[in-house]
């Protein structure tokens, strides 16, 4: 049984993981024969965003203990991570990716990936293992990385700041994936476009399919 | 298009509504052809509950505030809920149907329901609109109605206290759901047995299915 480990970055689309996206991944996964880990950073937040009105609230939450909400409780801390034990890694969107996991909404290409997202990606392109990316999180395989295929859909202003880093990127509508055959990578828009929940189930289990068909 | 409503709790499993089982009725609703909109009361949770450790963490959080997490801010005050705007009401599961929309985790039988969850149900009821409800949230329409025909999986004390209320309990595995004619209530056990994600999907899609066919 092929092995997935899904790293998350909270627990909420505006500061954290997208819960659709990594809910569907999940499910995609288990639904095509695989098994999976979770994993998340022990580290702060950004910030913490009220999903209502959209205003910073003044408090402060852990990443890693709040996407053990949408791990049930079974995640590990991602300095636990080792690239030998797993077939694929997959990164949900959500603006976690993209605050959490790197600087990229704040910084855009000069944007920081936290060393133990950016070991996480090198370790498994280095074992020629699939990564997949849905949403905004591509932007950090685009960092890590340099110059891979990737999509993030149609956004123009972070396309241009993808290939400023070298990227190429192929524009996509839903559920479509782009798959770079050098680097093993497998990416998807799912919510960087206005997407409905089917949508984003089509998304999740197409790049699962993708990654699957990846693996050695 | 038919169209539900689902009633959240909060945003996790031990607090709150529980994640999978919230996606993935979502998912299904829209799958199946219909629409939603998404509620939840405006009361502060019961606790805030480390999903890592299970501890209680000295924090204060709102219900509406965190279910809008999974609604992507797409949600609405319970209070505003009209039941002859919907063809059906949908609960997912999670401690918070227990800890925030009644006090079932600390009282059992003896539970209030939050007057707002009442009066939803009750008002879908009176118009003979079907209301489905899994996991643990079944406890609730027990509480409610009274002499229901339910399921909560297989869980012993649970079906003692929900047999002292004059509910009638049906056993149930994975994926199955039992329905009520005589209240138009469909429940399903999902995470009350020890599931897998998919499980949890197709016992999101084998109630909604069944709510379609309740409705008129």
């Amino acid at each position: 049984m092929k092995k997935f480990a899904v790293l998350l970055s909270g627990c909420g689309v505006f500061d954290g993981a997208e819960i659709h996206e990594a809910t569907l991944s999940l499910l995609a996964i288990v639904k095509q024969g695989g098994s999976y880990e979770i994993f998340a950073p022990d580290t702060n937040m950004h910030h913490v965003i009220n999903h209502i009105t959209g205003e910073e609230m003044e408090e402060t939450r852990n990443v890693l203990v709040e996407s053990a909400r949408i791990a049930r409780g079974q995640i590990r801390n991602l300095k636990q991570f080792n690239p030998m034990s797993f077939d694929g890694l997959l990164l949900p969107g959500g603006f976690g990716a993209a605050k959490n996991l790197s600087s990229w909404a704040f910084e855009g290409a000069d944007a920081t990936v936290l060393p133990e997202v950016e070991e996480a990606i090198t370790g498994m392109v280095a074992l020629k293992k699939p990564v997949g990316a849905l949403c905004i999180s591509p932007v950090i395989l685009a960092k890590v990385l340099g110059k891979v295929h990737l999509t993030i859909g149609d956004d123009e202003s972070t396309i241009d700041a993808l290939e400023s880093l070298g990227a190429n990127h192929v524009y996509t509508t839903h559920g479509e994936v782009v798959v770079d055959p050098d680097h093993n990578l497998v990416t998807t828009p799912c919510y960087m476009l206005d997407a409905t929940i089917d949508q984003i189930a089509d998304g999740a289990n197409n790049l699962v399919d993708a990654m699957f068909k990846l693996m050695k």
